[in-house]
């Protein structure tokens, strides 16, 4: 095991770095805990993680210290004569697609809610059910609150969705669902229920490594992403679903939401099945409403809206980020639906296309489901 | 996302590896898939993995190619100009304690089981249990077979424990059980069972990351673990299970198992409650007869094993390597079992105290369970 610290979280909340590399001739620290590097490039200016350098001890260890960081979940890399690579001292990663970071966190207001603390915790369970529409058997990841195998209650139902090149493992390893669901049950700030995360890419069994085609490379390129397959069969998830666990089995006790992707899901989804959803949130949406019509699920979206609204949501809940490159597209949905008097509830925040928000979301949204 | 393809598998079983790291002056890959080297030291001759350089291709990449390979699992890691650190091209890794490795599988034979394959699944839990006798909140790990959901039925259990350092997450990670399980289940070899995988470190919470401490790096000075408290407590953890999930609750239907360490707490929770388990197994066990009592559990073995054989295990099941440092013990313990003429099933297999042997174990024993 490795004989450093690395990261050390100071208590003035700065973070050290360490590296026992003594052939290396330069060594980085790239996350983001530290300012964005804006970069321009043909397609238009993007933000990318900062960087650090880290200088030998007196030890001969590469060192770094960070400027005062305020309470969050951050990930970052060591960057090695050019080669990334992650902190062998830390063993604490996440992986997002195919890259894999390592994590720290800096304890205290919000991000709280993104530790494991001494509460009572509900239970993770990575089940599979048959999909029909597919001919596939599916994973997805399951949280029961705490006390639901034994309470013999039913509970209302949130559905999860992750956003384009994410899993079934996403929201729980990125998100920290089930730490932000266990505080927030803790604290009565949220109704105890049951969240849903299935894989929302139609034409994949399961998460990289967990499906029957081996360990194999990951990958974004997955067709039937975006093309209305996942939403027409959605049915099929909430019918395992209310088959499978004691539910609560009616648009008062059902929400859905989803980040990026998943947003632009929860949207056609929840439009699609008017009578299914009652509480519905798009967090950071790629919602294109003069997007190509490429299914059925998109066509007539004015009727369809129309149809929705009509039995309007208790909560039709709408997060994005300023600089999200996605801004754009949400206030154009925003305009359609102040243009129809669709009531929404609408939370700017700053930063852009990032877990950071995705976590404040979830964390925001959770608390108004169910008739709290 | 990495550009080169590491690791590949070629259709004669030999594998190619690949890092693109031009600044590097010497890239090595180190793993079980190669012949171990044998080192000496003051504590006597160890056997560590093996390794085997890389050379740049005419591309300017990193690359070698190992022999054939047989079926199974490997692990592997890359040694960067002396600095250790894991394939970037791989996503697909497991942590042993505080130990992070890539890993591969070349299919076919008993590797087969270890695969994701078109097979029902079972479904994986991470839940909490209370326990009283420490005052603390426990995280296991439990698999139900597939159709436990809705089938209605009842089911026997398999508690199945992890070794020194390791954890709940052990068995499943570098244990394949979840794997092993859903593909003995499809053949018909292995009775659909319930497998309980608890802490078996009485003195923590969860895994190093799930616990209220923190991110705080792993350790293997873990207080409590040999001293009898986790082997007096367990009867919290049958009684929590048998609460909670549909089991057949009695000893006909209850089987324990487990490796190193967990060899040792199964041998001594066995016959400390000699009414609980009908099958027994001991995979590489820690066993020593000799070894000094800490606890009434490790007190009066002789008249313990005479009652837990008046009404005999109808499996107790032994297995252990060769080259195990560890065979000693065992082999003093199958003397002692002889000399009383107690029953037993001995395997004895090449290879020492590894995780290859523990999924080859797993793979020998759980389809003997419940009156096959």
């Amino acid at each position: 095991m490795p004989k450093i610290i690395s990261p050390q979280v100071n208590p003035d909340t700065t973070v050290t770095f360490r590296l026992d590399a003594p052939g290396a001739s330069e060594v980085i620290v790239t996350g983001d805990f530290l300012p964005p590097r804006h970069i321009e490039t043909p397609y238009g200016s993007f933000a990318i993680d900062g960087s650090m350098p880290l200088a030998k001890n007196s030890d001969g260890i590469w060192e770094c210290t960070s400027g005062k960081l305020s309470p969050e979940l951050y990930s970052y890399t060591f960057i090695v004569d050019s080669l990334r690579m992650p902190d062998p001292s830390n063993v604490y990663q996440i992986r997002d697609v195919g890259t894999i970071t390592n994590i720290f966190l800096i304890p205290g207001d919000r991000a709280t809610s993104y530790a494991v603390n001494d509460v009572p915790h509900g239970t993770v369970s990575k089940i599979w059910y048959d999909s029909p529409s597919t001919g596939m058997k599916r994973r997805m990841s399951v949280y029961t609150p705490p006390g639901y195998e034994t309470s013999g209650k039913e509970y209302p139902v949130f559905y999860l969705l992750h956003g384009m090149g994410g899993d079934e493992d996403a929201w729980l390893e990125l998100g920290r669902a089930s730490e932000i669901l266990d505080n927030l049950i803790a604290e009565w700030k949220a109704e105890p229920m049951i969240v849903v995360m299935p894989n929302g890419n139609i034409s994949q069994e399961a998460a990289p490594g967990r499906t029957s085609h081996g360990l194999v490379p990951p990958t974004t390129a997955l067709p039937n992403t975006m093309d209305g397959t996942f939403e027409a069969a959605f049915p099929e998830i909430v019918g395992f679903i209310d088959r499978t666990y004691r539910t609560k089995a009616d648009k008062d006790n059902r929400a859905i939401a989803g980040l990026s992707m998943g947003g632009f899901h929860s949207c056609h989804i929840s439009k699609q099945y008017p009578d299914m959803f009652g509480y519905v949130g798009l967090f950071s949406a790629a919602i294109n409403t003069d997007k190509e019509k490429r299914s059925p699920i998109y066509e007539e979206m004015e009727r369809k809206f129309a149809e929705q609204f009509k039995n309007a949501p208790a909560l039709y809940w709408i997060g994005i980020g300023k600089e999200d490159f996605l801004f754009k597209d949400n206030q154009n949905l925003r305009n359609f639906l102040d243009s129809k008097g669709y009531p929404y509830t609408y939370v700017e925040t700053e930063g852009g296309h990032i877990w950071r928000n995705w976590r404040v979301y979830l964390t925001e949204f959770a608390p108004l489901l169910f008739n709290r």
